[in-house]
């Protein structure tokens, strides 16, 4: 079953050399995307979407969440905002609701939030272990988000549990947790931060995964400078996330690297932080991706047009800039050729934006601007 | 027809003292609330309106849009993103496209706009003329106003249209175009500030329409400290909009007036300047409401949720206060005391967010949250 996509008022492939296009066509069949090119030219198809002049870009690539989670921290987040103290907050209040949970109740979780990025145009979400911190936690959350999530990473690094001792739970998360949990996961991801994990204990938790066959990805440079980018490009990891706080040292080492700089904007404003460094980054050379980091804690949110807006409003990245970081720099993060773009061959992934331009993304702030989109060739709405 | 609101999660009525209930139930009959009360107490009515455990608040009532334009601005925003010089810009370029339009093109873009805003909770529209600048455009762009928007307001003094002498058009202003205007409109606002119109020109246009009998409002302090502040409280305005940039006597004085200082955080942020000081008013003791500022130039957003999003995260407004800020100030700066609150004898404007609580409103940043909407008793989403 094809579909020819036309009458597209702007066009975003992120094909090199190729910007934003008018008067362009886009046909998929089946989960790909089979010809790009003058509508004038647009071969036939079984079916035919009239995009009314709107703009049409790749789906949302959401590199980092943690969708396995129970519980409520809404009330944390309150007295945060109203800067009043909150001593029951944390994570670890998540890993307890976490842990009871029934497998069906975080499985519900996982779906519900996937379901909502979809539904503002995300087509592709990766996820995270990281609130079960037993071996059986962390296995059942790895299980649960592999059948919901489209890439799942293994966090049992995420924090030492209350009442472990750090170098024992490095030991376990290296050892009999990773066996366990590796089979279920592509990634595996360390939080280094002062409070977590320190470049030792991260090194080891990595260098285990990496012997795994894990691909590898890094937390760090959140809360302040630290050692998380420094390990993350030595380690060749895909991507490292939040960096934003970063010496001068770190964005020439991200800028020499292939490893992405993955901002999380939503993160660093909900926890009244500053935003990250984008303009640096990208001027330095670097390969800069957004995210949600949708999680009930420091991010909870899962919409990438918030991150977008934030990131040209407020980061000085131009339009171009964001909308790429949100969609193929997220890919690249990911170590996918596949998604993020709209070329032959890549996965049929299409947001239709309910405006002529991506610009309007930033121009028209908090505009729920989603219209159409194609998940690996389904039109889910 | 009446019909009761039951299963309510968190009820915010905005009546003094009563704070976020839980419990409550509401019912609405013809276009005002006739009953609020506990869940188990409410009476019989038409229809049964299941909440489901969500928030229910009154409907966003934004009180400073400009709808009745024309053209595109689009090019202009971007190159502002990019940092790229952009000569053809500024408020005359829609005040061209304004004048050409046909009255059924502005008419529809005054309505699309207001049924976008309906479509996100908001249930009460101000607009305002400024885009036509002679007594035949802003005429019709009252008339049009009026017929979309729940409330319209004169701004013949936008700006001094390029080719008049200031004093010549401020004549103009107070003259022939106000008695054409007046009858149409119930306010006067004035755009007070370096480049616009200086504090003698703007005391003559806002006594004059005082002296037809329009309320008063007042765009002042947005660009730089100026006299806007100063002489909405001395002539009484019932709100000063903008508020960007405000000397300790410029908040002494709101604080100790009944001007409200209406806030428009989203053209703070979309014209990269500071976010205005809505702290320093609150804890003075003044009225802070929230609005758009819709608009094609510096705030082109329907998104009363952004603003409140905002004000929370990034201009340390507590939630209680960013959404009271968004509904009930909103209504007393349009010194209107039947809107933004749900009391018995309010008008029946309601907002059912999908979300327990209206904390997630600032800790779900960008997701779409209006679930149901109630404007003047009639469901309208
Ligand atoms: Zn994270
Ligand atoms: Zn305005």
């Amino acid at each position: 079953m094809s579909t020819l996509i036309t009458n597209i008022g702007e066009l975003t492939t992120n094909e090199p050399g190729e910007g934003r296009r008018a008067g362009a066509a886009l046909v998929l069949d089946g989960d790909r995307v089979v010809w790009t090119g003058p509508a004038a030219s647009a071969p036939a198809a079984d079916e035919r979407f009239d995009a009314g002049g709107r703009a049409v870009l790749p789906g949302w690539v959401d590199s980092h969440t943690h969708l396995v989670f129970a519980g409520d921290r809404t009330a944390e987040f309150e007295a945060r905002m109203a800067g009043r103290a909150y001593t029951a907050g944390g994570i670890a209040t998540t890993v307890d609701a976490t842990r009871a949970a029934t497998d069906d109740e975080l499985a519900a979780t996982v779906r519900r939030h996937v379901a909502e990025a979809v539904a503002q145009g995300t087509t592709h979400v990766e996820t995270k272990t990281g609130y079960g911190l037993t071996t059986a936690d962390e296995l059942r959350s790895a299980r649960i988000a592999a059948r919901y999530a489209d890439e799942t990473t293994f966090l049992g690094a995420h924090l030492v549990p209350p009442g472990s001792a750090a170098d024992d739970y490095v030991a376990l998360v290296c050892g009999e947790m990773l066996d366990a949990v590796a089979p279920h996961v592509r990634w595996a991801d360390v939080f280094c931060e002062r409070g977590a994990f320190d470049a030792d204990q991260s090194r080891a938790v990595l260098e285990a995964a990496a012997a795994r066959g894990l691909g590898l990805r890094v937390h760090g440079n959140q809360l302040g400078e630290g050692p998380g980018v420094r390990l993350a490009v030595e380690l060749g990891a895909a991507s490292v996330d939040h960096c934003t706080y970063l010496s001068a040292a770190d964005v020439e080492a991200l800028a020499g690297s292939n490893t992405v700089a993955t901002l999380l904007p939503a993160c660093d404003l909900s926890t009244r932080q500053s935003l990250a460094p984008a303009r640096a980054l990208l001027d330095a050379g670097a390969t800069v991706a957004l995210a949600s980091n949708c999680n009930p804690g420091s991010s909870y949110t899962t919409s990438m047009a918030y991150c977008v807006t934030t990131a040209v409003l407020q980061m000085r990245m131009t339009v171009e800039e964001a909308v790429y970081a949100a969609t193929r720099a997220g890919g690249i993060a990911l170590d996918r050729d596949d998604i993020g773009h709209l070329a032959v061959g890549a996965r049929a992934d299409v947001h239709v934006l309910d405006a002529p331009s991506t610009t309007h993304l930033a121009y028209r702030p908090g505009v729920p601007l989603t219209h159409a989109v194609w998940r690996k060739g389904e039109r889910v709405r």
